[in-house]
């Protein structure tokens, strides 16, 4: 939104629980006795569920952002509702995950640095050494950790000492070609955000792209979603696809499909780290 | 919205004016207290302006929502508010204009009588008897009201005199090829739809597919729109395009943009006859 | 393309086979010494595969299309390729099959009635009443085979001897909700088109849309694919999507779906009543 | 084309002229009799203008491309038909333009990084320093060349003296914010490609965004387009949109748009590089 740019520190609640009568007066209710100002403000029921989403943005009353974080909480708890509440003065830790691919993590790194994603880029972590140069060239500090059959488990504990000890707050991989363990996700306990090269569910697993010139689709797509321990299984954040005929072999796909993998990433990220994204069951609610 | 097959009786109000604080809290709590209940709130601030949009639907306490109408707008007043309410039991009374082309009309009487549409079709009016067994077939009325250079003035008159009679409170007009005078839009007086077929504002005016294929754009496009005094230039309220290549003459951007033409305007006649576009100054905010 | 209208009778050859050398030359340099015009030629080659496919249209001299025909045929076999030659004087039988949902079959008879098909639409084959008079209405003829579970056998032999007697040589599945057996498929022996309301592979089977809400895809789609023995398994000619959301329920999806089912058949059964669809393997190449 | 990769050197003939009988038949047996091996063909017929286009790729015989070339202008000549011929063996050497904007620049930068354009990047052009070290991090060689209204001749001078000691064969303007005169263009006498931020003919000229969210459209588009003397009126390549709603003010159609313009640059020049593009009269054909 072209106000944040200008917008004094704020806060964004992602609420969602049991629909009840006078929930939409309650959450604006306590707000507004409390001095603060909504800026923005979007619900979502899940009339067969009956479940209540909310996203609500405001600015506390003298800036206050802690006091006014504490208290949410509490008054969610009261509503027996879950609540996050991020602060707009928080800039989440990130690392991005990679392997030999490099559009994504150019194409991520660029709006980083124009000033897209209000966050810190605090690891590029790789298991291999080909885009080390790159990303030494942007400023990046870069982690190699090789990762075999054998060794996955060793890898993946080096792993995540790196991540604790950088107190990372969002892994986004963006086309690491290693299946990440459900133990590293449980230990994790944070969002790890993936990008699948093929309209899920259709085409999960490996070589979407092959698989997908060998069905004859006329579309192929892309798909961020949050991993889960099974694979390309996880809520989905965004999808989009792109038209492709007979004349385009699979080389053709892997390059028309960069742009999507690019573009669904990116957008997915945005989502993410502007609290827009809220998991319930193995789904999202986009508030976008 | 899938709930509204199963939804009692409810309100919706289009609020909009000078933002300021708590006008969410106010909103939801003047309901709240009212006994009622918020199915959705959608709202918008346009930080430039400074203007506070909303979108609120809900269900009055006992299903009084005469009651609720009146005080409604009421109490927007005293926020300084203008309010457009609309009861779920309010079926508008629709007129389309039509003159040879067909696509639309189908389409949207099609829609119609499968129930997409709360609305009364109480009359189909146009220049040409062409389309009258047509109309017949769907047990429309249909009226004739030929239109020359010299007779314009009368035959507006005419259609204006059978508006009224009718209490129509929406007109579409399906590929109508006349353009209607600002004194006929005037007296009306009430919503006008018109689908264009380009992308507004490229190719306002005439032969806009002949137009088209004369630029040698890549892409072809419709758009809905409220009709004002000014040609083509009125509020959008939805727009779509698609592809077109070198091998396309104008007969095949004319059958292509027949099919843009009836979803576009369909989408258009659907979100007018939900109460989800707001006009301001010469823009439309869709809740959608 | 707007130049069918104008054109005078001419043959479409669909080839395909070994690719070789000159072979580009030697079909446009056989049409060429038999004093045939070829309006338009489109041919493209598998590389990995190693075969040429080639769409061609041509007048040939003297109008003399049943001739030309004959040879074209002979002459594909001297080149090893498989042909398939169609003159536009041919205006093919075609049959569709429907239930109950009634969206693509007004769909394509209105497409038909506008002169969009060059075919003739000779017959309405449903397993219920509900839309005799629809159809009726439209001056087609409607039979009615009911198909339960005991009877199937017996429903599919009367559906296969009423093709046969009307020498049908398409049959439309327009949201038919029987599944033809490979039995039926194989005594029939000619093409049958399916729309089925998904992004197929994705969500094959029985309500697509369901298993679409389920998963929380951000994009709901249709595919339109020649009917084979496997469900939903046979040669995509079409395919295409639309955005959902969080706020569409499946009864929304199903209706936002109904638009996306609609073009994508029509779009599939105009490519191949214009033999722009060439089938090989389990993929097509249309030549669009 | 995933073939490209692994093709022998070959030609590519962009032809057209005055449609005649048997003209396929021709170019294809010129080739042939040469012992040449057609790779694509793909043709054209502008119905109402009478005129016949082509593309077609051959692996000439030994692979003496040279000579091919000659004879091959010679042979079109004798048609009277107007032909280029460009090698796979030649890499055309081409500078982009920018001004402050960096994220066409990156992203045709790193295309071409990854080997997507087949051409030589001989040279970066600004009329600012601001992206010199992002350039010389890429080790491409940077212009600074100030332009003013009262410095604008000279500048173009020295513009025009360095594409021509560089022997440039395409200019791209990457966002690049100075209007290039008539005279320029004249002079230079080479392809220039542009990326407007709209979709032409819609918002020409300057602030297209604020033109956009000015006249409350719902989609905003980028037109990529070869510069001619007239504004932002060259031949059209390639176009795209992206759907916007109320909620995005001007600054989030820049951020949206940054997007389009690179996608439908990036195809732009793609397709001009591997000769698909076909310029006549203000009109592209696009052999895709």
């Amino acid at each position: 939104m072209s106000s944040f740019v200008l917008a004094p520190a704020s806060l964004v609640a992602l609420l969602h629980g049991p629909d009840q009568p006078g929930i939409v007066a309650r959450v604006s209710g306590w707000i507004f006795e409390r001095g603060g100002n909504i800026l923005h403000a979007d619900q979502h029921r899940d009339m067969e569920a009956g479940i209540f989403f909310q996203r609500v943005e405001w600015v506390p009353a003298n800036g206050d952002d802690s006091a006014d974080t504490q208290a949410f909480h509490a008054f969610a708890s009261s509503l027996g509702m879950a609540a996050r509440v991020t602060s707009s003065n928080h800039r989440p830790r990130v690392a991005i995950f990679i392997s030999k691919f490099d559009h994504c993590f150019h194409d991520l790194v660029l709006r980083w640095k124009s000033g897209d994603y209000a966050c810190d880029l605090v690891a590029v972590v790789s298991n291999h050494r080909d885009l080390e140069e790159a990303a030494r060239g942007y400023g990046l500090p870069y982690h190699v950790v090789p990762v075999t059959a054998a060794t996955k488990a060793h890898a993946e504990a080096a792993q995540l000492a790196l991540l604790r000890s950088l107190d990372v707050e969002l892994v986004i991989l963006a086309r690491y070609m290693q299946v990440l363990s459900e133990d590293f996700l449980n230990q994790f306990g944070r969002p790890v955000i993936n990008i699948h090269h093929s309209f899920l569910p259709a085409f999960a697993g490996g070589k979407p792209y092959h698989q997908a010139a060998e069905r004859g689709v006329k579309l192929i797509g892309a798909t961020a979603h949050y991993a889960t321990a099974v694979l390309d299984d996880g809520p989905i954040i965004q999808q989009d696809v792109t038209r492709v005929t007979h004349r385009h072999g699979v080389d053709d796909l892997i390059r028309k499909g960069r742009d999507l993998e690019k573009i669904v990433l990116a957008q997915a990220v945005r989502w993410h780290l502007e609290s827009r994204v809220l998991v319930y069951g193995n789904k999202t609610v986009v508030f976008d």
